[in-house]
């Protein structure tokens, strides 16, 4: 690269998004978000919005077909998106699927993805509204947009959280990282003892939580009924310290989290405790749990102290910007990891 | 690939994408329409529906860095998107674009890429909605999704035609291949001699047809004008044969076309004489024109005979599936040509 010119690595991949996002502005007055939250939102009469999202996955940067099942793979694919509409407090209904395929996948291999995308299809009720089906000359590559609707005053931001709100967590984290270690662990194994199987047993739930994550929409309907609006919401992609950053940046608070309060299940300890890393290293910095996080106002507690799966991790304070971690022992950790940058792994 | 597997190119494109799709059916009532048109329908109310279209351009399969400028493909990734958008007969107001960016790409490459990302937004007066970037492995990966709205009653389908409406294209047919060969050319010449500047002034206008490609929304703008609703419609990304071929099938009819009545320009004709190959089968059988093709009944003849850059090529037929072409000399041949299938052409 000449010298002059800036390698992308420089900005990470939320700089240069910021950086080429802000030579766009809006011109249609029906387009209530575009870049910027999980999903666009766009206004369609009666007071209702459609919410759209992309993301686009590919070979040996996200995913790995010497572990990764094709069919888990499909459903995967799906089920990141929706999470993203989920994030917004949308209910999706469709998506369209494009792929690239090298001359290396038979028809069946197809199929087996496909037969992915039909389960994950059936288990959130969305359709398959249409797509793109390509060669590549390398790699698979598969780019989903989700579609979803809800109410305009149903839409949650990552703005909107205020200081006191609760933060709220739901399921555990850390696991799909903790899952990957071990798959990787695993790959090196078996390439120098190919005759071996390994027993994953004891690994099941974390690899299953990195090969076929939950969308979690059921999440989004219990809120409904429990009448819990979050003032802020997104999903937990590039783990919690990434995405805490970003409702405290776009809500103008900080935040204040316990890590006793983090949800961590034991097999994650587990693997933390076999790869010397602690488990609160993987729920924040750790990518891809599609979990939620949102914050709800003080008088919402009595609604959400009880209810199973959802966990209070701490609140938010109006110290813009300052995000701090209490650990067990008192001690009072800043928060300033920017979760899991694609840009700052190494590639060829 | 084991004997028992199928590779895709026993089915091609349009096999596989049937295969696949026979398995999904609708769930929601609201969706008028899922796969197998340009794009996707979606009712949102009062009459009114939502269309979606999403397409991937992969590097060294649908583009080719050594002569297509960053600028021009960004232009083009969101110009061909459209193009499916109008060719429902819609008109579109966003677009999402995810990116796979391998590290030797620099942020000044990013942001050329954008700055035609730009100009079509502004040109076709969208807005950009969202996306994803990422890390690629290997090569440029661009998908994008467009978003379009129109009435209910507005939209075109590929189905539609009776026997006896009359064919329409717009533009000039074949143009984008014979800029495609012209460029292929080029990059062999100037491997051999890099030190020649080669001089493209006679090709200017194939070439730009291939770089840079318009969507035709003033087609559709124009159609509203004479009070002309087309009985179907699509977009010509994959020649003629290919587009008339789907119509007849959807619409169940056959058609009729005369080759001295297909729009040429005189630089497809000339590098068709270069070449050693007829313009009518860059017409009939090159990609990427972007042009529309669509069928008005017979009583609409008036409205549009004297339309600058409409040209009536043939009329349908209640021969279902019959697609013939009558040549100059009065012979008539059948058209089977299945147009430019991605599958077909050779790869690694």
């Amino acid at each position: 690269m000449a010298s002059d010119l800036t390698p992308i690595s420089q900005l990470g991949e939320f700089g240069l998004i910021d950086r080429i996002t802000a030579k766009f502005s809006l011109r249609h007055a029906q387009v209530a978000k575009g870049i910027g939250d999980d999903a666009a939102v766009v206004r369609s009469g009666e007071g209702k919005v459609q919410v759209f999202t992309s993301d686009m996955l590919l070979e040996n940067v996200h995913f790995d077909l010497g572990y990764a099942p094709l069919r888990h793979l499909g459903f995967k694919a799906v089920a990141v998106n929706l999470s993203d509409i989920y994030a917004m407090n949308a209910l999706p209904y469709g998506v369209t699927i494009s792929l690239g395929l090298s001359n290396r996948f038979p028809v069946e291999a197809v199929e087996e993805l496909y037969a992915g995308v039909a389960l994950a299809c059936e288990k959130y009720q969305v359709d398959l509204l249409g797509g793109d089906t390509t060669s590549s000359q390398q790699g698979l590559v598969i780019s989903v947009t989700a579609f979803g609707q809800a109410l305009e005053d149903e839409i949650v931001y990552r703005k909107g959280a205020k200081a006191n709100d609760l933060i709220c967590v739901t399921g555990d984290l850390g696991a799909a990282y903790a899952g990957l270690l071990v798959l990787e662990r695993e790959k090196v194994t078996f390439k120098d003892r190919p005759d071996e199987q390994p027993d994953l047993t004891d690994y099941d739930y974390v690899i299953g939580r990195q090969l076929k994550p939950d969308a979690r929409g059921d999440v989004i309907l219990r809120l409904r009924e429990l009448g819990v609006q979050p003032t802020s919401m997104m999903d937990i992609s590039d783990g919690l310290a990434s995405e805490l950053n970003h409702l405290c940046r776009q809500s103008k608070t900080g935040a204040i989290i316990y890590a006793n309060k983090i949800p961590i299940d034991h097999q994650t300890v587990s693997v933390g405790e076999e790869f010397e890393l602690g488990p609160t290293t993987f729920a924040l910095n750790g990518g891809e749990d599609y979990e939620l996080i949102f914050t709800v106002p003080l008088s919402d507690y009595d609604k959400i102290k009880s209810e199973n799966g959802l966990h209070i991790i701490g609140r938010m304070t109006d110290d813009a910007k300052q995000i701090q971690l209490t650990l067990d022992s008192g001690e009072v950790a800043d928060i300033n990891a920017q979760g899991w940058d694609h840009f700052e792994k190494g590639e060829e």
